[in-house]
């Protein structure tokens, strides 16, 4: 195959990113285990501002929130856009913790990059090839998930696009792969967690919530995930799940994320991973 | 669901696409049989220029030809790029038949608009969201290939994507969709295009190249295409598939080709669609 | 691959099947048009020779009827056994057609055999592998399903099991594959079609009907089948498919069916396909 | 759905099953973390008690190893046959641990009924519902694998179909599932596992042996699988995997087995789970 920088071969020590926040750095990577947690868009500054501070208090190391948001129909909420990212650089302000948000489109590279600390290229865009290579050319950890039916090797192909345009710190994220099951949104494919921490440097986050679509589901798939050796989670909160303008059934509410961060941090201890 | 514009509900009458041309016009849609051709991508201006006189002599009525390809290593051959968009534009005006090339990267809008009749949107980027939404903005028919995994209700809300920003001239190219099977390179939904062709009133072409990813099993499946109701083919030809620098085992030679096109302007007579 | 007798290498010659019945002899096998029909399930006497007749007169070549149904809720009708099996001699004399029913378990064969002139395994038990080898001994065809997952290779290796053991008569039935999309029951796979007729001597031949799931979809794919290389068809027709007792959705009306057939007879022309 | 027995609905108390043996009783359920051991098939009597012995010291409860092999190819090595199981019968005399195997023919039911304390229907005949329903009338504990591509309904449905005739000792065993991902041997469904102890009352074990195809990735699923919820493990060990007549890249050494022991013996703390 043609990995070259994405594999072990030619890159034995594991990949280990850091990220300086206000509340000091931020580690992902082999060894840690690093909880990302938020809302799936960020809806109002007031909401989002007040799950950012909670997620913290509860253990949190980054926040998550969409400003632009994929939605397979023209109809949906499709995110707040530039404002969105304002009110995700002021929750990075009062938390201290870094942020992730989704870019989609490259032309709005310019403003995702200055409001956020790492950047995500979503599973529909995890072939678009053309804004693999642009973040090739990023200085800021890029977190590539998985593509909806995108094999392990396309997968490490894309991060290898990234990779082979000059920036080293790419995280890859398993949000579960399309089968024929119905019961769930998708299919976690645990394997793959453990076949790429064998196979790759990279750090390898899971995200329980996309990949169950069901809220009940999200703490057993995160804590197989760290059980598989996954080096961290990256799970939806809402205040309100009910009242969500996107994935509502598959978020937590805060008390679940709570029993979440305490069991991933019982499950680090065993798996010596450090709990920042 | 939340189809609009995509399906017969507020649009009874069958969308045909006029393409107009040196040769004449040539029309897509209910009623015709409409056969693209020409190498997976254009490698040379000989060769293009070669190849495209004789699928044209041989009965195809638009053309084929990638200037910018999607590869899954960053290391494959990625097209000619904007040279070859102009390779396009000179076969174009030798033969007087339409061209349709992929755009990738909304970048390159301006200059695949400029020297194409059709803009494709490859499997890849069918949930691009933001490229689909510029493609509503063009006045040029777009034609939206099936994600390697998308359902049949995502495809047609990829194509409402388009038609809801204004663009009422979309084209679905069925190229088969990702399964367990090893023997092909996909699987084609031969029922996928009964199915739109009695939901919705847009053109569905097929293509057997990329369904099948061999050669001998190109023509059966563009019969069984026809026989199904497709509107039409898009097959991959090539002078010397062996030295193709993508795709060869797929592509056909000019007389397989030729066999092709005869089985299909019969099945066409049979099914009283036109064979421009 | 483990394939000795369900391939071409050691067998050059097309496997043409006879089956003597009082209409006189009919055939399965390249250059031959074959198509089976009648309700899914054989529900009472007097609905089967009504329908059975009926098919008949509209050109049907073999009788379809299920006596053991195999149902995926132990709570659902499973058919009527033994008396189904009578009711389906009583049509075969009635109609001078032979008919094929499925066997799915090894204590029923002795009666299976008596009243059937050929055995169906049926999907589910397409990897019964104890039950495969006793159809090697068994001196009528047998009819064998593809799986609802298995690869053409699995599928070459289940009809290996039958030859191995002596009996020579195999047909291969594609029904469709399981796969992510949900607006149609299965996903016929059509490139199998072709490909196995290249690649094996067996009669291949397609239901439309479990491929689809969907009335309206079982014409187009049962055309689409036979423009692939298929050598038949087998279709579910009902009187009145409201009222039919499994598989109604997908069941034609006999004024449907007569379509069917009208069409297939033109498209076995075109083949060069004689149909009986 | 038409779930009656297999469903907490009717049946809120948690399945425990107790299989009385020479060493004392084993628990299978809620509450217990339970591991089967074993190679796929009994080779010869030595190499049998020998890795029987092993596994049992090394901390297994119940002794697997197959006397009748599923094989895809009717040339390949299927089982020892009743020599088999009376090998497994000597190692259960021997280890004093109860023994499971599958069962695959109806005809064989007296012996594999003697000579094990549990039967498997393997995921081959998962919809073999003669089978299933003769399951029901035994009086043993039933391991139902699933299916290839079976639907979680489908699964809880072959359960039904024993629980239905009056046996009430069903254990559901998750071993992966068919998708288009090649790099493991099949996908193993590890939200299936949580969704499954929170719907139904009957106890949950996983495969990672067939699940992965690959001796590295056992372990690590193995963990997640029981941090998932999972009541127990089935592992294939074998004394010298590369000499294995089946299944060996996926077979564990003995001193990879122990590992496997000592970290689920951990996991079952922290679960709060007795390891027998």
């Amino acid at each position: 195959m043609d990995y070259k920088l994405a594999v072990r071969d030619n890159h034995t020590a594991d990949t280990i990113i850091n990220i300086a926040g206000k509340a000091g750095i931020t580690r992902i990577g082999k060894g840690y285990c690093t909880i990302i947690a938020g809302p799936c868009a960020v809806e109002s500054r007031e909401k989002y501002l007040e799950i950012a501070l909670k997620v913290k208090n509860m253990g949190a190391h980054i926040l998550r929130g969409g400003a632009f948001k994929p939605r397979t129909s023209p109809y949906s909420f499709a995110g707040l856009g530039v404002e969105g990212l304002k009110i995700l650089e002021e929750a990075r302000d009062i938390t201290g913790l870094p942020v992730v948000t989704e870019l989609m489109d490259i032309r709005d590279l310019e403003q995702v990059y200055r409001y956020s600390d790492i950047i995500q290229i979503g599973s529909r865009n995890m072939q678009n090839f053309s804004l693999l290579r642009e973040m090739g050319r990023v200085d800021k950890p890029i977190m590539v998930k998985r593509g909806l039916s995108a094999t392990i090797e396309e997968w490490l192909l894309a991060a290898e696009y990234v990779l082979c345009e000059g920036n080293k710190e790419v995280i890859l994220c398993e949000r579960g792969i399309r089968t024929f099951e119905v019961m769930t949104r998708n299919t976690v494919d645990i394997a793959a967690v453990a076949l790429l921490k064998d196979l790759s440097h990279l750090p390898v986050i899971v995200d329980p919530s996309h990949a169950t679509g069901q809220r009940n589901l999200v703490k057993p798939v995160a804590m197989a995930a760290l059980a598989a050796g996954a080096d961290g989670l990256m799970i939806e909160v809402h205040q309100n799940p009910e009242e969500a303008l996107s994935d509502g059934p598959q978020s937590l509410t805060p008390d679940l994320f709570r029993q979440v961060v305490k069991e991933a941090r019982d499950l680090a201890a065993l798996n010596k991973q450090i709990f920042q």
